[in-house]
Order: C-alpha cells, then sequence, then structure tokens
C-alpha cells in the first residue's frame, strides 16, 4: 500500500501518517519526491482495515499494490487448477462444453436434449429450474421439479449436470440432484449465497456479474474458496456497455486476464453474451481460440417456442454443426475434445 | 407489440407470423411500408411469451411499445404514492434524510450518531448490519446484534430506523427490529430476496443497481408490489461508467426520469455515488434541486476509523453544515424540511 | 512515478530498473516490502518518456502519482480562473447562461431567438453553423452564412456569441464572427483542433466527449492553454453509458471534480445531456445547485420543427420560465444572475 | 419509422400527427391497440427530417424501422466487398496483416520493422506520422518527415504502406506518399476529415471511435462513401468500458455483427485494444477464429524504447512466432495466409 501525499504537504501531516503506520507495528516507508512525498506501508496491510487515512489531512491518495483476493491468485498459486464435475474434468486439457436448455420446460424437453448434446459432444448437461427474471410476469422456472428432471436426464445419460441457485433454498434442494452448482450473473455479489454455495463442497460455476471488474469476480470466487471449497470454475458471459447490438459485450479478453490473474478455468457463454444465435457460432470459436476452457451453449428442441431466451438457443442441428467445427479447432489449440 | 420484418421479407413469412399472432387470440395489423412490412399486435401480449417471433424467417427485430411494469408505472397510476415508515412520510412534500454509519459497529457509536443526526435535521437512522464487502477479508458486520442496537436507538430517539438485508435469514431478524428493509445495489436483481421483502409488508428501499437500467430497476419494484406490498421507495445510488474520478457516476437524470415514468418516491445516496466526503455536500444540493423526495448520507463519529467506507462519511459537524444549507434550498423546491 | 516489481522479483531485475532511472538523472528510491519491492522515482518524470518500464522482467505495474496536466491543474494554480467572452465574465461569480438554437437556420429564427434569450436573462447566444450529425443525409449546417446572421445578432441584441468549429476552415471563418469558439464533444481528442482553437486567443468552450475520464478532459485543456491561451470554459453535456432513458447520462458529480482539480470555470448542459426537453428544467436547477458556473440551454421559436435536436429545445415561454425559477436559486448559491 | 401514442391519447393528437404525416406526401397507418395506438409512416421519411413528432402533445416515443446509413448497409449491398490496397485486397478470402511501429520514429527503426514484418509474413506496413496523444507533452510525431520514410519503406519491401491522418494537412501530405489512410478512433465523428478522406479516393482504414455504437460506426463510414469513395474497410479496436484490467474493451462481437449488417471487410486491432503485449496472441488468434478479415499488429524493434505505446509492442520475434501460429487457424478458417 503507497500513500500519495498531496504537493507542499505539510511535515506535521506527513508525520501523522507514519505515526498510524507504525502504530499498527508496521513500517512506514518515506520517499520525498520533487514534487510529492509518497509512503509505502511494509508489513501486513490488514492491520489497517479500520483506518481510513485517505481522509486525513494532505493526503491525496492511497494506492493498493497487492490484489485483495490471495486464494484465487495465481501469484501465490501458479499450477492451473483442473475441477472434477462428476467425471469430467475442467481445467485440465480438455474442452468442456456444458449445454442445455435456458429453462427446464418439462422431462421430454429436457430428455431430448440431453440426448441430443451428447450425441453432438457435450459432456455436462445444464438446465435453469430457478430463472431469475427480469419481469415478475415472465416464467420463473420449475423449481424442484426441474431438478428432478435433471437428475433422471444425468441417469438416462451419465452427463453431469449443473443447474443455478438463487436462493439457500434452491441449493437445499439441488445438492440432492445436480453435480455443479451454477451462481448467475445478477448473483455474483451475493456474497450470503457465495458463501453458502461454498460450504456445499459441490463445484460451483461462477458467472461474472454484468458489471463487475475482473478484480471483484475474482474477490467473489475468494467467498466460495475461503469456505474451504477450492472448486470454482469461472464463466465470462458478457458485460454491459453502451452497445446495444448484442445483449451485453463479451468480454473476450477476460480470458487471457484471467489466465494471468488466476489458476482457476474459465469458461465462456456466449449464448447469453450476445443474446443473438447467429453470433454463437463465430464467438464459441474465439471463444476456444483465446485459450478459453470450455464452453456453455444454450440449446433447445424449438428455440420458437422456448419459455425463456428461445431467441439465443441453438437447435440441435445447429449444436451438432457447431461442435463439428469445433474440434479441429481444439486440436489446433491443443485440447482434447 | 411490433414486428418489423426484413426488407424483401417474403409473403409466406410475413403469413407465418400473422397465423401466430392470430392463433393466440390476437389481432395482427399488418402495414406495408415502402422498404418494410411492420406487423403491429393488437391484445394482451402476455399470451405471446411462449414464443420466440425474432427467430422467424425474414423477421429483421421485435420492438416493445408499452413498458412490462404495471404496478410501478405512472401510467397506470398517475398520482404520486406516499410511503409511510414510521411516522415519517417519504414521496409527501417534505424532504426526507436517512442517515447513520455505513456499517453498526457498537451501541456507542450507534447512539451517538442517531442523537446527532436528529439534532441536525434526519427522520430516518440508517445503519448495515449485514454488510455486503467486495472481499471476504473486510469486516462483514454485527448482523442481530447490530439490528439490536438499531432498534436501541430508535427506542431512545424515537427515529424510525432501516437496515439493508441480504438474504432470507438477515430479513426474518430484520422484521424483529427494524421499521423499513433495504435491498442494497448488488442484490436489486436478487428477485427472491425482493419476492421475501415484499411478502413481510414493510417498507422497502430499493437501491439501483450498479448497472441496471432504469427500466429494470422499476421491474425490481415490480417484484415486491406484486406480493401486496407497494411500500417501495427508490434509491439511486451512482451507476458504473468508465470515469474513475469518483467510485460510481451519480445519474442524477434518475431524479426526473422516475418521475415521469413511476409513481414512487426516490431519493438519492450521494455517499455511495461518489465514494469522497468532499463531494456529498454538492451532490446532495444537486440532488433536491433536481426533485429528489429525500437523501441517504453516511455520517459517523470518527470517519476515520470507520469500518467501512470513511471516506465518504460526514462528521457530525459536516452533516450538521448540509442540513443548514439544504434548509433554505428545500424551502425553495417547495419540500418541509 | 511508482514502479510496483512482482512478488519474487529477482535482485538483477530491480538492479535493472535502478540503473534505468538513475541513467536518466533521477533518483530511485527502493522499498522491499513484505510481498512486493517497489520503486519511487524521484526527479522530472518527463526524462523517461522513451522508456517503457512495464515491460521489463519482473516489473508488475507501473502507478502515476502525479497528473499529467500541469497548466489547467489547481494544484499549481490554486485560485479559479475568470474567462471574459465580450463583456460576460464566466466564473467570476455570475451565473452565466448560453442560449440559441442547435443549429441556426435563417436570420429570422436566429434574431427571433436572441431577443427572446435576452430578455429571458441569458448574457450569451450560442448557434451551429458546422453542425458534425452522425449520418451525412442529417442538416450541415449553414456554414459561413449562419456566422454571419450570429454576427448580426449581436449587433442587434449586444449579446457575444459562441459558435462551434470542426475543422481549421471553420475556426478561420469563425474568428470574423465571433466571441468564442466552441470544440464539441466528439472533436474533444481532435488535438489538431484544440492547438489551431488555441493559437486564435478567442476564448474557448470545451465540451466533455462521450467517454472521455475527467482527466483525458483537462489533458485536452491542456493543449489549449499550451498555445498561451488560459481562456478555457469546461462544458459538462452528458457522457455515454448503458442507461437508455436519457441520450447521455449527465455526470453531475464533474462539477464538483472538475472544481477540486482544476481551476477553470465549468458549466453544464442538460438538453445534450438528456435529450429530452421535459428534463432540462430539473437538471439545470441540479446545475446549479451542484456549484456551476453557468449553463447553455438550447431553444428555439418552434422546436417541433427545428433542424436539429428539437426534440431537446426549449420554447421561448419554457427558457422564460427556466431562469424565472433559476433566479432565487442562484441567489441562494451566491451567484449573480 | 413508428410513432408510439401515450396511453389514452387524444383523437386529435393522433389526427395531428397523422396529418403532418400526409402533409409531406407519406401515408399513415393507425394501428389502434388495446393499449396505445401506433402510427406507422409509409414512404420516404427524409421527407419528415424537418419534424421532431417526439415534441407533439400525446407522443410517447418514436421507433426507427430501418437503418439510417444505406451506402454500408448489407440489405442493400449483400455481397462482401473486397477493398484493394496497393496490390493486396481486403475482404477477398486472405487474412491480411497490417503490422509496424506505433509511432514513425527514424528511417531505420521502419526500415527494419518492414522488412522483419515482411519476412514474417504482413502484407501490409503501418507507422504513425501525426499523433493523437492524450497529453501535450508526449510525443507528437514526425509528420511529413516520417511519410517520407513511410514511402521509403514501401519502395524498399514493396509493402503497401498506411498511416493514420488527423487534419486536412495530414490528408494533403499522406495522400504524396501512402497507399491507405487511417482515421484514428479519436476521429471517428470528425465528419469533416471523414468527408476530405472520402475525397482522396484512397481506401481509408476506419477505426472504431471509443464509445461509438455499431450503427454510428457505419455511419461515420457512409460519410466516405457518400463521396463517391467505397473502399472502406472497419477497424474494432476495442470500446471503453468499466474494466481497468485492459486499457479497452475489444468488442469481439463487432465482427459477426458487422458481417450481418454491413458489406465492408473488418479488421481488429488486438494492440490497442488491450495495451498489454501478452494479450495480443490469445487475441489475435481469437479475432481470426471470429471472422475476422485481417489484424493490425503494433511492432517495434526495441519495443522497451519505444517512444509511443511501447508496452503492446510485439518485438520482431513475438511477431513472427504469432504470424507462424496464425498459419493453420488461417487455413481452418478457410482464409489464406
Amino acid at each position: 500500500m503507497i500513500i500519495v501525499m498531496k504537493p507542499q504537504a505539510k511535515q506535521e501531516s506527513i508525520q501523522r501518517i507514519k505515526n498510524i503506520i507504525e502504530s499498527k507495528g508496521l513500517y512506514a516507508h518515506i520517499s520525498a519526491g520533487k514534487e510529492v512525498t509518497i509512503i509505502g506501508v511494509v508489513g501486513d496491510k490488514t492491520r489497517l482495515q479500520d483506518q481510513n487515512l485517505e481522509i486525513y489531512e494532505d493526503v491525496d491518495k492511497i494506492v493498493a499494490v497487492t490484489e485483495s483476493y490471495k486464494l484465487a491468485n495465481r501469484k501465490f498459486h501458479p499450477e492451473p487448477s483442473k475441477i472434477k464435475v462428476g467425471n469430467v474434468v475442467i481445467g485440465g486439457g480438455s474442452l468442456v462444453i456444458m449445454s442445455g436448455p435456458c429453462a427446464v420446460e418439462s422431462k421430454e424437453q429436457l430428455l431430448a436434449t440431453a440426448h441430443a448434446i451428447k450425441k453432438a459432444g457435450a459432456q455436462i448437461l445444464r438446465g435453469g429450474a430457478y430463472k431469475p427474471r427480469t419481469s415478475p410476469y415472465a416464467f420463473q422456472g420449475l423449481e424442484e421439479e426441474g431438478l428432478m428432471y435433471m437428475k433422471a436426464a444425468r441417469e438416462e445419460t451419465g452427463l453431469p449436470v449443473i443447474c443455478e441457485v438463487t436462493s439457500l433454498n434452491a441449493i437445499e434442494a439441488a445438492v440432492k440432484y445436480v453435480d455443479m452448482l451454477q451462481i448467475g450473473a445478477r448473483n455474483m455479489q451475493n456474497f450470503y449465497l457465495l458463501k453458502e454455495a461454498g460450504k456445499t463442497g459441490l463445484p460451483v460455476l461462477l458467472k461474472r456479474g454484468l458489471s463487475a471488474t475482473i478484480d471483484e469476480w475474482l474477490n467473489a470466487s475468494e467467498y466460495i474458496i475461503a469456505e474451504g471449497n477450492p472448486n470454482v470454475v469461472l464463466c465470462e458471459r458478457g458485460i454491459r456497455t453502451f452497445e446495444t447490438a448484442t445483449r451485453n459485450t463479451l468480454d473476450i479478453s477476460a480470458v487471457p486476464v484471467i489466465k494471468e490473474k488466476s489458476h482457476l478455468p474459465i469458461i465462456v457463454d456466449p449464448s447469453h453474451a450476445t443474446g443473438v444465435r447467429a453470433y454463437v457460432k463465430p464467438l464459441s470459436l474465439s471463444a476456444v481460440a483465446a485459450g478459453a476452457d470450455g464452453l456453455m451453449i444454450e440449446t433447445h428442441p424449438d428455440p420458437a417456442r422456448a419459455l425463456s431466451d428461445g431467441a439465443q438457443s441453438l437447435t440441435f442441428e445447429q449444436f451438432e454443426e457447431l461442435t463439428r467445427e469445433l474440434r479441429p479447432l481444439a486440436a489446433l489449440m491443443g485440447k482434447k475434445f
């Protein structure tokens, strides 16, 4: 941590900051520059948590030099993590595709989808049973009934299953049925939910919030890991910007940035990022070329009649075409698929 | 709802859309333009919820002409709402100021603050007992102990109290102690929490999400009202933009926009919007001049040692100076204070 | 300037950076922390301009501790600047209102407007003769003919006049007719234009770019001042965000932030910020309450038929009502009007 | 164009709009819905340019159903355009790489770079002679001297050359030396410059503005094409968002969106988009996989000493490694390289 003083800071203002730092058992390293004086803090900065140095006289700003997340930080854990979901490993050199409907609507819909995506090469079945919808008048999900269908689909196809959870209730139900929990974009900073998901020990897919910085996202993952659950996979799904041609703006740079800052695997969801079916294929290819460990792709037997997000869902034929085109690219990128 | 067809749309594509609309008992009004044909849907559009018309052949885009929120919509409820919190009325022609510490730290801290803000003119005491913090290593709040202090402060001062809730657990505790629930920015689209808050019947302060559009915000309020609880007050607290001189960007336009689109009262939180103490006074004045029904201002007996957000908290002297300057402005704007 | 090294940076990497700094005649102040080593640079940092230290081995990041703008910086020029436009002074304790049509359409339109706004209290006449329009098929302005009408309006009313310039050609024409040049949002980083505007010596109104940070804006003003022309007034006119209820998002915080960081006066343009006539009054009041030195307000004799931005233009009656409401507020804020 | 009336709009308000539309020789198609009435305009909408219908009584909003750009619109020009730059064709099935230094610093620097990038497979040499820099105190470019070196480099290597222009002066100089003009992000809406660049007849590389929507970008290209110059290539180079881990956010979705909306070729500049050398390779691969027609990559003989943007420049070895990895990917995507 560095404290930058204002130009012409009084000597007593500098001394005051020095005293506070030293009173916490830390060392204050003072560097008097031509224009400004800066004070470096040496030692465990958490001891300064109950101090708001920026409001002391003559303090210009505080600059953090280390990240606040530790467990998710690659600096302290250089090896990439491999996360097991059932018998599937994410981050271990394979390209892992999660696919399925935005919302579970019926057993028939889900089973048909599970068989189709398995045949096309997907390794994990996704399906929403608790749907966070902007309007209270939109379809909200089948809840536990949907989870039961998920489990049935796993039993029939052998695919591990993942479902979004939106409350402690939903977590308590989901742990009985699914292999991986998903925390959606809108709940990325629902810290209570993160902790509860962490406690289950199940692998957690943590979607990036619509306006979350990468640092906030990694701090959110830290909430899960700090509960003793290191099984976190990140999912980039588009951020909110001024552009309206796509529903969100896929931040493809997040893939190499996460690879540099963290050891956690990262997958990409082009369906939610764009909201437009025609852009799913080019952006899937793009994500794999950028180094993503996997993809999350929405599919539906009849997208025109999907109860949620049909406009971005692929038909089974389109999904099969996508995986066919992904194979040589995955090979080129050194990923098994 | 209007369906815009692509140029040179085939006649059969137009007919297909027409058939779908009519099959739902709605009327399709076709207008063949020079370049494009548009189809207006007449009737109850919710019947089309299970249809994703945008992916049918030759459909260019779907344009919504009515808002999806109804209960919060001024079009159907022209009179401004007045929300009672204890004996205080928000939206009824008074300027209502909620003030207090970001986090409740101790009984002494809270009581000192309660007395100071009451003396300076604040009508409601705020205090955080459940703190959503970006990092899991930051102070997370006193939880139920904090709520008890809030109740004690109300008993001593007569001020109604408001506290943020972040989970069903927190709601269940809070209803025993406080007069108003706050849903924070990070939980604005935690729809489960919105519904549970709605069910309590207590007035709810709904903060705007960091990247929420005004339409999404009003839709979120709709979740609360749809539970039979019309007692919602909105709070603008800054949105996320590229600007970094302030923590967030206060969207002051939200005040007149909400006044036009909704009957719900709106207050402004300049403390969280800027994160900088020096900007709280000018932005408070600015909010009142824009027509806000109230303010939420953070105060602390010793901001330099606050456990949360000290850099944006006012001292009691600064708060008193602020309310002194607000009085003639409130009068000028026709608001009692 | 501070160089933050990576954890476990090799001693030779630290030494390499130290050598580079010292080879430029600067002093490197090394502070070895628990986790990371930081190097402070003492001396004239511009000597390091031809060095990209961030790509040397083991360098984590570079942190600037001083702003790159000097002439616009309040740290080196604590007194607020007063800028003269004809006989009007901006920043000297008066509330200065510039008003007029978005585009000059005819002599009649402009003269009628000039008389009306003068009567209502405006001190400067604005009018666009060179219109930057998103589409090439929209009305592009009367160019020099428009400037002649501006001059005629000044002669008839005595109001100083301001006009946007979009090229060196336009500047060369404008200096013959107007009292103040305007650099529009889209040209805020047209550095060539900034320099040419600076050379004229005329006062310049510099609008903030749609996605410009406050630091970039002040750096842009530096281009003008560095040409020996200190007569710069800043104009906040909304930034681009995800919100679509208003055309742009008025960043009202820019007013106190600029007051703190710079000595230049700042005015606010609520017409362009919102694009909606109904929001102009509340946001004008809001800007004055936040401490703005003036306003820029679009007016038109018949907004419904304006060739540019009619939807945000006030009628003469509306403008008169606005100035009437501004008077007591200006008095309250200690501003003459 | 559709006019959406407010609920309970008076019959006379509807009639008034109808009359205005018909007075322009257009047809008004009225559709009275359950909640609102909408009016479709049939005919040439440009006749309504001098009407601001949104401010008439009872009008809720105006919805555009057709794009304002025509010449760049794929709807009216379904075949993808092929743009010739010297003997290189962009958009014709090859992957075209432009490379070179951010700023031309000396003849030696430029020639060394030209030879190195040619050897590695680049087809066009880029180099900046007029540098738009945020601060007036940063290196501003060699201007015409730099252009002369560009021409010399072309003569020695046969590579066509491209240079950014920032003023009419720069255009007048550049046409004597270079094969393609570049309009930078900061000048994307410098409409005067766009027209002047259009008049030269030279191919123009139009970079996307930092906060430009795709629609505005295509409208900007329309300014060039409307001058009779169809030789426009678009360049996505990152937009401004709240994320700070990268300098800008590369909007990779722009590639498929542009391919759908326009016939113009699109290339991607990962150097400016991220500002970080380590992210250039993954994002280059990503762009090609998304379908980009080419790349613009900054290279420098000694990035640590580059006078501009060294932190994002590749060494010759890094560039060669990049092109080596791009070859099999280009082949997979069906592009010659």
